[in-house]
């Protein structure tokens, strides 16, 4: 018996395939996956970010991923499937962007990713010896972006799976204004306890020093370090474990008693 | 150190069990058969088919396993739990259906199974040593039917748990009704984003030849390839990733917008 | 290659973490503490007990996890982030009950642990070479307790990461009172199939003999050994798989249809 056997073995163990889709958790889709990616490679840990995407959009699926892919070691393989167009002529797409690679339709949802490297590698799909044999036009998450993500956590090259290409679908993602003194940003998602994310960053508040102070609809909203420090029944704000502004109400649900919605505007004052 | 122990591993770890059930995910119950599974052996995968099976419909649990078994590699275990005839007379039961295996009560969760296959091996679970040593009336998932699983994934033959049995309890399976260039169908199952699958397949559809037309309420439905095709705000209709007629609204939900239920009648006509 | 290479490969891929938060379903937040996990051990095997906690539920939370925690193979370690105060001067706990392990802010989310075992130790995490590099101060699940129980994991003591410490928070557990012939106790869950549990054990039961009557609002409820004994539309009572008295309708949903909640006085009587 050679070392070579058991190093395969325990390289293969260590791969790592996430999936994030808005397939939910009633429907055996998400299963018929996971059996088609053990059939390609039984040796993979696989890891279920988020199948409650809302159904279709696209817009939520490029920020879960992109704000959660970078806690998974260096090496692992990221399905995205989020895919209203599935079936038509999109592009289905392998990336390497970093250390993590990522596989799923050309639509939108790797904005997140790609925005942040300069080193990304984007491949379209074509090989269909890594599909399944009979590609479905209405579940190419089953038939053609799992086998691939298992061939993939093989160690096949993203070469492999197709051409290289230079562009891909990103979508026009809401940047704060920056003016003299002044942060103009908006809430960009709600998460399940109602807290309310904006797209200001740590670094964009760092830009306006100590002293600042958060509005929203004119009023200034309470800083503080932790939830614990908040009061009860009115709405606070700190920088969250994604350093980004969060609004949020202590043991309550802010979303909802205060009306705030993605797109709400949120203006940081110097 | 043998080859022998490294294959050992290596088989072990590959084995795959999956779990259907009516459980939900918000009980620990699951979680508990897991443990009992990996107490017996370490080394499986677990894979959750769904949960979200409607509480004690034998029904939809035999259609959903039934569709998403032959997705995982030959040698799978698959564990149907939806039972509500927990603790009484009903059989336990453990069969091999081709190169798959599924353990479940005798209540017709296996009927879309044993339909398929020829050759069908089916063994009453009684060997109370496979139990765990208190096993209650009213959650066998756990103290049962979890490490009977676990005990078959470690390689020991189904003849073990128990004497070979001829009959069991199967569902009346609503087949499409095939009359003189007709196919009259009903609805058998609404997924999580309102898609209705009706008991049509791919086959049945063949044998009308290319041109036909799908009816409800004496209505054309629209036929397209793939999801993106159709207009939204009007039923469309496909032949889906299982090889099943399926109604649909683009970007919407099908069956509430449409009043589709299980049983809701289809007419495909030449 | 020698064989003790081996023996550490299969110790390590053998070892089990459990997952239990209020985080839900929808986010990436569990997601992020599996790869926090993975980064550190990416042998382990994951196991979600469940994310639907009340958010912020410390009672619900201590109550699922010393009903299931005990099912779980020997060296098991379980993480418990229902956290409200994060970021406070709230202690953070590993400890060790029995052949199990406990990762989990010190709010009381361990007292059904610690309740039952003579030989705990327990140790507060100070250690920061084991968390994250920057701790954030609201999401301590992701950047402190996920690093410690995957390096507890790979076999760290668990005085490796903190002083012992003597007390821990423990929650008021509600006991039930036994008086001559009567046991008076009450609804402490309600799972998801609307069965309500309560307080009383088959010890408690034991105690009063064979015969004795399960009571409500003053009338009897039926007794029974197993769900598909009861009746439909009646409520139902037996002692369900964890040794508890539980209240149910067969085929139906019992807290709903009978107004039972947390705290629902039950009276035994001899």
């Amino acid at each position: 018996m050679s070392c070579l056997l058991l190093d395969t073995i325990v390289t293969m163990r260590n791969r790592i395939i996430t999936l994030t889709t808005d397939f939910g958790y009633k429907d055996p889709f998400v299963a018929e996956m996971k059996g088609v990616i053990l059939s390609v490679n039984p040796d993979v840990t696989l890891v279920d970010v988020t199948h409650s995407i809302q159904p279709q959009d696209i817009e939520e699926a490029a920020y879960v991923i992109g704000s959660s892919y970078s806690y998974f070691p260096a090496g692992t393989i990221h399905i995205v499937v989020v895919d209203p167009g599935v079936g038509s002529e999109r592009k289905a797409l392998v990336l390497q962007a970093g250390k993590h690679f990522f596989v799923g339709p050309d639509n939108g949802v790797f904005s997140h990713i790609l925005n942040k490297k300069a080193d990304d590698h984007i491949h379209q799909i074509t090989e269909e010896k890594y599909m399944r044999p009979k590609d479905s036009h209405t579940f190419q998450g089953r038939d053609l972006f799992a086998p691939v993500a298992a061939w993939l956590s093989k160690g096949l090259p993203i070469s492999e799976f197709g051409p290289s290409v230079e562009d891909l679908v990103t979508l026009p993602i809401a940047q704060p204004l920056v003016t003299e003194g002044r942060v103009h940003g908006e809430v960009i998602y709600i998460d399940s306890f109602g807290n309310a994310i904006a797209n200001i960053t740590r670094d964009d508040l760092a830009r306006l020093g100590v002293h600042y102070s958060v509005e929203i609809n004119n009023k200034v909203v309470r800083k503080v370090q932790y939830y614990a420090q908040a009061d009860e029944n009115s709405l606070s704000c700190l920088v969250n474990s994604s350093d980004h502004l969060e609004l949020f109400v202590k043991n309550g649900n802010g979303a909802k008693e205060f009306n705030l919605t993605k797109g709400f505007k949120v203006t940081v004052v110097k």
